[in-house]
């Protein structure tokens, strides 16, 4: 079975939005194993989406819309799909009955003439309620083709598919349905895809270690980098859900053999829900002193669910004074070195650590630009320190980029340090020399993609 | 002049990436004033996508390929597109040595087969080099067409956009170019999009404010709903750039003007970057006391240039021990009330404000979930106090969604009140009656989309 999805909105002519709709339809669309050759978008027109609906009609057996349920006269997705398919629209009491519903318990306004428009459904369609929106899904089977139409607010499409659409289209593939055009879904493919995840590795140092592994054909290897972490994803396509399973789950085995010690996860795990679990299962606790990230690695340890297990606090030391009633920096060694320097790094890592009386205290500071920099003190430059039994160590950075990417990256490779440290073991003496001076890193690697 | 985005990639069809390409380029296309009716997406596949160059060309003068410019086999674009308009492939030596030039800098290896692969350039081709990647743009001009090829990584593709496709179209479009299909660009149409921002107004409050100017056609007025703020798009069309401009901004006061007192900023303006403003404009100090957010109100802060001049340190007082000894909560009102109380939220904002001796302490205590809930206490209720020298201002949310949704919501409804309480002035008494229990508010108004 081939689907086709076709986007509609002027909005998304004009950028004033991402398409995300698509990219979600496209991955369950995937998963299913329904393959998928062309996407359209099109914009609040009848003619022209007419026109695209006959072309993805004549070249592929399910169509999805989005957008254009609406109960404006923009809105008129429902009446060109009915029009092409030469279809009746007619009401449907029980849709206009949750309408009224829905827009009762939101305390609003309830227009009888928008309530009869987004009622209307096509003749013999399948309803599929909207639980948090006015306009419901249709499924429609005509001319051995299947038209699946969905609302355009985001919230509302993926509650629709999520609910309703998914398990209807699970259901058609499993059966065979009631329309010819999907006795060719058992001839289709399943695929799954794996992605493992590795910090502190340059795309190169990646691409190097995988070799010859990038070229296979089934599952398929794609290295992809996300700022201060390399995502290698394996796609693999077979006969039957389990067998695609099989071939990715194997072919990430392998993978994550090539790239060890750096994988920290797979598919969703995050470097903060690895560092987690780490942390967990050593019973260690963390501390932080942040000051170039404002508060960045605090809020990406904390969207791990019971972070606060080993997460006990942090601070965000944006003031020289701050540094130093919080983490008792000492006032001489900001005049000597200036905020942004090593000692000042260490300092805030055994400071914070020792006040908090944690395991392990993480610190950085720097200078996120755009402005505040030297010839010597460039924005951009960032030192990261950890303090644990073992030591501390200290890292210096220099990353490219604007403020928030700054930021970013230097709350990455943080994540890495600690990452890297809870691997080793934090009883470890930090380094051979410590606080080693690194440059570059991260940085450097990420310019490089391949057009 | 009609415009056409062909973006080319498996990977889209397959919604492993979200096709930002496509929105960035609209939206540029957009503001030169040139229309666009379809935008296609393929994959890999050479035949398929000869077929959507085919269309595109039968019905938009400019079409513009995203991707597949790689060295690598499965990168076709450019062949397909010399296939398809009937030109020969011919080497480009300035090309080759800055692919050259660039694998040198960034320390990766010279393979030849691949700078061969990627100078190759359509005959006649204007060649937009590429600052930050291997393959270059390129233009080409032919049967009264205009095809331009740019690279699919989103930071090559915007570098390329930036520094050499705008100014080549702004060229064209000023002269008629060297393409007869470009006579037609003169008729073109301007836009113009200028965006009201508000915060602490749900959605039907605002479109009740803003009354029939929701249905007006030049400029249309759209509100959207993000996460604890609506803002209102005003896009106006007309003949110059100076006219849209002029509509839209006549129509951005008016708008503003219904929405008034509740409007923080137009078009680029943050929350954060307006209360950066007003915390510098009245000369004031903020200190924060952070739990359920974890740091992200601070990270939001200091994602404004400067905000050092006014936010003085952070605290994220993730365990009940630091918010003893950080912001000073007695231990036993922790006992009574929980940490998740309205007298532990206005102790901790009384707290920080009080040992950082800044003017104004912002504090947050709440449960992000998604465990952690009772039937007392849910997941997603928050605290959020504020203390300054009016006093101190409290007030109770329950926001729906899961742990981020509910960390957003939290650090969206903080800034909010600060917002509100730096517009009033910060001397004002805090509310008629202090720590005012307000319930609900924004969690409530985001389900609300039409389809």
């Amino acid at each position: 079975m081939i689907a086709e999805i076709v986007s509609v909105g002027t909005e998304l002519l004009l950028g004033q939005v991402c398409n995300t709709n698509a990219r979600f339809l496209a991955q369950h669309l995937a998963e299913l194993g329904i393959d998928s050759y062309y996407q359209q978008v099109v914009g609040d027109n009848r003619g022209r989406l007419a026109d695209a609906l006959r072309l993805a009609l004549a070249r592929s057996d399910l169509v999805i819309t989005t957008g254009g349920l609406g109960p404006t006269e923009d809105d008129l997705t429902k009446e060109t799909v009915a029009e092409v398919l030469g279809l009746e629209l007619v009401p449907d009491p029980a849709t206009a009955n949750r309408i009224r519903g829905l827009l009762c318990a939101q305390g609003s306004r309830i227009l009888e003439s928008a309530v009869a428009k987004q009622s209307l459904v096509p003749e013999g369609a399948e309803v599929f309620p909207n639980p948090v929106g006015t306009a419901p899904g249709l499924g429609v089977a005509a001319g051995g083709r299947v038209v699946v139409l969905l609302p355009g607010p985001p919230a509302e499409l993926k509650a629709v598919v999520r609910e309703h659409v998914l398990p209807w289209l699970e259901e058609m593939l499993a059966t065979g349905g009631t329309s010819s055009a999907l006795a060719a879904a058992r001839a289709r493919k399943f695929l799954c895809s794996r992605v493992v995840k590795v910090c502190g590795l340059g795309e190169p140092a990646v691409e190097e270690a995988l070799g010859d592994l990038v070229r296979s054909v089934n599952p398929t290897v794609a290295p992809l980098v996300t700022t201060g972490e390399t995502h290698v994803r394996v796609t693999a396509a077979a006969g039957s859900k389990e067998e695609a399973g099989r071939l990715a789950g194997e072919m990430a085995e392998l993978v994550a053999s090539c790239l060890e010690p750096h994988v920290f996860g797979y598919d969703d795990e995050t470097l903060p829900s690895a560092c987690g679990k780490l942390l967990r299962a050593a019973g260690l606790t963390l501390a932080l002193a942040e000051s170039v990230t404002g508060g960045l690695v605090g809020h990406l340890l904390t969207e791990v669910p019971g972070a606060s297990d080993y997460f006990e606090r942090g601070v965000v030391v944006y003031s020289n004074r701050s540094k130093t009633e919080l983490c008792g920096v000492p006032d001489g060694l900001l005049r000597a070195h200036g905020a942004v320097s090593e000692p000042v790094a260490v300092a805030m890592a055994q400071g914070i650590r020792e006040r908090s009386q944690t395991d392990l205290g993480l610190s950085l500071t720097g200078i996120a630009g755009p402005t505040g920099g030297t010839s010597t003190k460039p924005v951009g430059l960032v030192y990261v320190a950890l303090a644990g039994p073992g030591g501390v160590r200290c890292e210096r950075y220099v990353f490219a980029g604007g403020r928030s990417v700054v930021k970013l990256r230097a709350a990455q490779r943080a994540l890495t340090l600690l990452w890297e440290r809870l691997r080793l073991g934090v009883d470890t003496p930090a380094t051979g020399v410590d606080r080693d001076g690194v440059s570059g890193g991260p940085a450097g690697a990420e310019g490089r993609h391949r057009g």
